[in-house]
């Protein structure tokens, strides 16, 4: 799994107990979800379809460092199925998991639309072609 | 179940493809179910530990008006079991519903701590008692 | 008077004084009294033009629960006007209220324009028409 | 009356009819009014207690440059009673005036305290002492 | 050198030293450099297309009053050449001066565009003519 | 060069111009930077001291997705110097360069604060050891 976005847990992202919202990590994945998909499938036209049930192995203080890590589980034809991590950057403690997200991509009408990948892609490599 | 709060969905909510942005909706419904647990169990001191699989079921886009609705499905020793749904306030139309959410109550050591509730309370009742 | 969203008080709510804003706290009852007028009268065309005196009885704090009360004055001809409270969800403080705020239905053109509404409408009795 | 600080209205600040939002605009002449006050009376422990009656006699748009200006209307014993408004910066055309909004100021307890204050300082004067 | 516009230093402005970041304050700058050429070329688009080095001289804290100033360098050809400063409103103590920052008058195509204005106008003026 | 946090361009990170904000931008990279320098540092107490001076090299909208990189340039005893830069993610068109960024580790005071690093190091090593 490649880690990639490091977000600071700031004030605004604590719960009453000052611990990071659950919430709040959930929209982080699910942004760094959506883009990952926009970039491999080169349409920015996606959804997220469904998610997988959420452990909360632990959680985050005002300060700590997370960041977020996707691997591709399987492309599907017109979807991207991805495993993703959020975890604590310092000490490498894992703080989430969810197994699969799927990710739709549509086109104009918001209907379903192959995305023609199969594997997944650099940019490096697409702008060496 | 019983709908409150209401959400409108403005330009920051939405992704790329112009319907409302499936992270910030549970960044909401996490919310609510914190908020929710708060005032049942009268601590304020609640972290998410679970969430089942979440199907995406609509989207709404801007200017739509989202209410959230939540149920118990059971009061444990130290938890709260919710059930919780979000749909379009205008059409009625379901967007999501999440059939379990497991809030955990704590103590100021953050250990989980027994809360005493075992059912439904209201305030009303509460403050004439 | 019907209480409906819940809002918690955050840090980025307070003021130097440690307590929630006045300023805050008017942004979100004129949001709240805006989607009232929106499902009320069926546009969201809408536009506040007055609100009456505005006493700032009691404050909040970190961590504490608003809940927003709406109740109709009267109808009028293009406009709706809203008597609004905010209060202390766990002790039924009254926090502040506004007697009387004035919304006006617009059309296209951003002109006043008659809603032909005269009682509260449930969306539960439109929906079954 | 003097105009300092200037604001540029943004999506995030549009009601669905794509104008500037009431309450947007009251959150931001409150903030400038508890600033004015800190720095007359040199209390940083201020709160709001009054506004009167509030007429939106024109709106604003996306792109559009507000400013807003205050003048004392009166010094209290523990008070501060001030007059503002809200205008278009390239029109001079004004969009909100509130006759009075009085904030007070607190001591370390949140009780009023007298601030001795009795007409209006400039901080250079101030400093040159 | 005329200073407007008053930032209040929030929880969210802060990194975790406790003291104002820097990136918060280059942003509020750019932003009012921004709203300063607006106003001045008459022309809503504009952008930033260099800034000279920058020395942090001092911080700020949570609660503290920065306010910015502006003054002309020089007016190029479809330039505005600016300095600019922020400064703690109750200490005078400079936190921030850049010495330059080009901003440039742009066309519909996002070409430049000469503004033919040669000095500083005042608004009160223009309104007179 | 590294890069790791990816920013998504959304409609509040725009200037009337309909492209990105030069200061949210600048924003976005000295966040970026004190993260890199808490890691490297392992010391969360981090200043900003020092920005070379700044070129605007091409822009971004909405929709765009950026990504920041970053490299050492030089250990000091209590500083960290590095370079930076901002481009399309899409493209790998670089949008902003900055040379050099000059931060600084302090201790509990606030003073200037040996670190003890000579060389880039990885958490992961560090967890090994």
């Amino acid at each position: 799994m490649r880690f990639h976005t490091r977000k600071w847990v700031k004030p605004e992202d604590l719960n009453p107990n000052g611990t990071l919202f659950g919430g709040k990590l959930l929209a982080w994945l699910d942004e760094e979800l959506a883009l990952y998909t926009i970039i491999q499938l080169e349409n920015s036209r996606i959804v997220t379809k469904h998610m997988s049930e959420i452990n909360f192995r632990s959680s985050a203080r005002q300060g700590d460092i997370i960041e977020i890590g996707i691997d591709v589980v399987k492309f599907g034809t017109t979807s991207l199925i991805l495993k993703s991590e959020a975890r604590n950057m310092m000490t490498r403690e894992t703080i989430i998991t969810i197994d699969t997200t799927t990710l739709v991509s549509l086109d104009e009408n918001g209907k379903p639309k192959p995305h023609g990948k199969t594997e997944i892609e650099y940019i490096k490599d697409r702008l060496e072609d």
